[in-house]
């Protein structure tokens, strides 16, 4: 059994056509690409992380990105205020605990988020989520990290764990909701040689949640499914990680509703 | 009757010529496209925002650009700091009130930068420069806006209030110093797809500025007539918006001074 | 005399081999553009900033590069908090002194961190070098600036003084230990025209240092002399700033080790 391609290309029509302002707290090193990917799929990006001001930008929005890429602790205090707009307006949440393992400040800041914040979707490469979920586990910086388990397992594991839907980004992608579990098999290895590529995946995933937010497994498939389809056509024509990053936001940008419906491989597994 | 092309071409040799330093204190999202936009013109751009430093740099810049678009408390005071820095130099500062009517805190800031510091051109879309002027209005995000009345007269009558040269800009351009107003009718839709391409127009603006002190209005107008003009020849040939942005800086570095002449359409309404 | 094409190629090798991961403490301008730069060569960046977190990030690290071009006080901080990390571990440490000369704070938190933190490298223009070093000079931005003698003597003068390996970059770069003097030749001038190429050379000069701990000198020879191959190759077939950045990281992902060993022009001169 698989999700239709084309139930995925609706909604990703409906990111174009809704338009939602996806609110972004995130770190330095993506700030540009990310606004550019939501930009790209014809989801409205704002950025701001004062603590004065994000819980009105946030009551303003339609879905909440927390990146925890380079944390700092004012930055943290601002993701939990915004998180608290965000369930005083009841959008959705996703939450990416980038580095989490590296550090106690970001295990312990994706915890608290996740203690004092609705987050709706958690993106995370399989060590993040192991960690984040309460498992013992080491990052190795932020692109790598040993898992504790088969990635599958974790995503649904630390699903039924927190309450939450869960996507596990990696050769092939798991995304749970405790109950549900599916394989987004869409993608491209040239993805790990561009930073912030599951960044963008994570903003991404917020824009399809706004516009899908009574089932946010669904959400989080149909991004991870689009977006690596973009990668897949940005990659045809690369020569490497410079023209493939240009590409990729061209094929976001370009990706029909039918390159979508045939290309979308997202399995059912249970 | 028009501002000639020859008389804008003239503004951006005199970049190439002089490499005016711009300092910029601007938003997380733009810093590296804001650098590299001043950099392909012939500026010489220089970011800093520590206030312990920020009147020194200031003061060896020959412009100032101010952006709002992720202030934090510190930031708006550093802000502040290096805008008396500006009027002691007797330097031309630009003000991009970025997202102002989203939140209080960015209306707030806007305005009181405003009264604090010599803002010579205010440069935002219509609705930021309304509320930024003190009309009401409401900005949804930062890419958008109801305007509250049409984007020349906002222009005009924010100029006239305010006393320093607007910059509207969206489909066309309108700059106006409160006496004279003119329409820009260089640029492309691409533009809208591609995050930071009006904070790029402020910094472009700051530059011409530096070199045009004594008539903002012609500085302001020429800047957004060869920046639309780059975005046109860009545009031509892109294949969605990671193409069109690259060849943006391609275009703004080749721009040649015949074409600058010939493309540029400036007409002076009054 | 020359330092072997060869002897470079196999220290690129190893940078892809061992995948080093590289922490950067960084400028805002420049966090995407580094973090891609390292990615392309096939090593391993973290960013990380927080006081709170900044030892353990660097405990995990294989090199730490310091680069002060949009510092503050609390980021000056977590920098001198890396480095003591650093000099526990053990790993090489590069300073990019950003803009030293411009302000008084620039240049004495050069200073500050050369003192506080074991740096290995210290790599700069001219101007920034001298200033750093001790010598009067003023840099005006961060892109220029009047040097008080010629580089070379710059590079060798200022690592003698302060008992580490200087690189002085330039239409030629030099690189001294104080004992040894080598000149790079390989280089473009479109590096002039893109925002952090300056940034990215000492970022890559850290991955270079992180696989040859026991040769400063040769790691940054090689470091500038395998990134000015990849810009020539970039710059043959660009059509300006634009497209030769995104032409650099596909140059520098696909340098083969033949490449190097033929086009490496690393001579040392004393």
């Amino acid at each position: 059994m698989s999700i239709s391609g084309r139930d995925i290309a609706a909604l990703w029509q409906a990111v174009r056509e809704k338009r939602p302002l996806v609110h972004n707290i995130t770190n330095w090193v993506v700030t540009n690409i990310t606004a550019n990917a939501l930009l790209a799929i014809g989801a409205s990006p704002v950025m701001a992380h004062a603590l004065e001001e994000v819980a009105e930008m946030t009551l303003l929005a339609q879905a909440l990105v927390l990146n925890i890429g380079t944390l700092t602790a004012p930055v943290v205090e601002a993701m939990v205020r915004a998180g608290q707009a965000a369930r005083q307006k009841g959008i959705p949440v996703v939450l990416d605990p980038v580095g989490a393992g590296a550090t106690a400040m970001r295990t312990e800041s994706a915890r608290r988020i996740l203690r004092e914040v609705p987050v709706t979707i958690l993106r995370g490469n399989a060590s993040e989520i192991a960690v984040t979920g309460g498992y013992e586990a080491k990052t190795i910086g932020v692109d790598a990290g040993e898992s504790p388990a088969e990635p599958a397992e974790i995503a649904r594991s630390v699903a039924r764990k927190l309450g939450l839907t869960v996507a596990v980004t990696g050769p092939v992608d798991y995304v749970s909701d405790g109950r549900r579990l599916v394989a987004v098999k869409n993608g491209h290895p040239m993805l790990t040689h561009v930073t912030g590529t599951g960044c963008m995946a994570t903003a991404i995933t917020g824009a399809l949640a706004a516009v899908c937010p009574q089932d946010p497994l669904l959400a989080a498939a149909a991004a991870l499914a689009g977006y690596g389809l973009a990668a897949e056509k940005a990659a045809a024509k690369t020569k490497g990680p410079g023209s493939f990053a240009v590409n990729l936001f061209d094929a976001l940008f370009g990706l029909t509703a039918e390159e979508i419906a045939d290309g979308a491989r997202v399995e059912v597994l249970s």
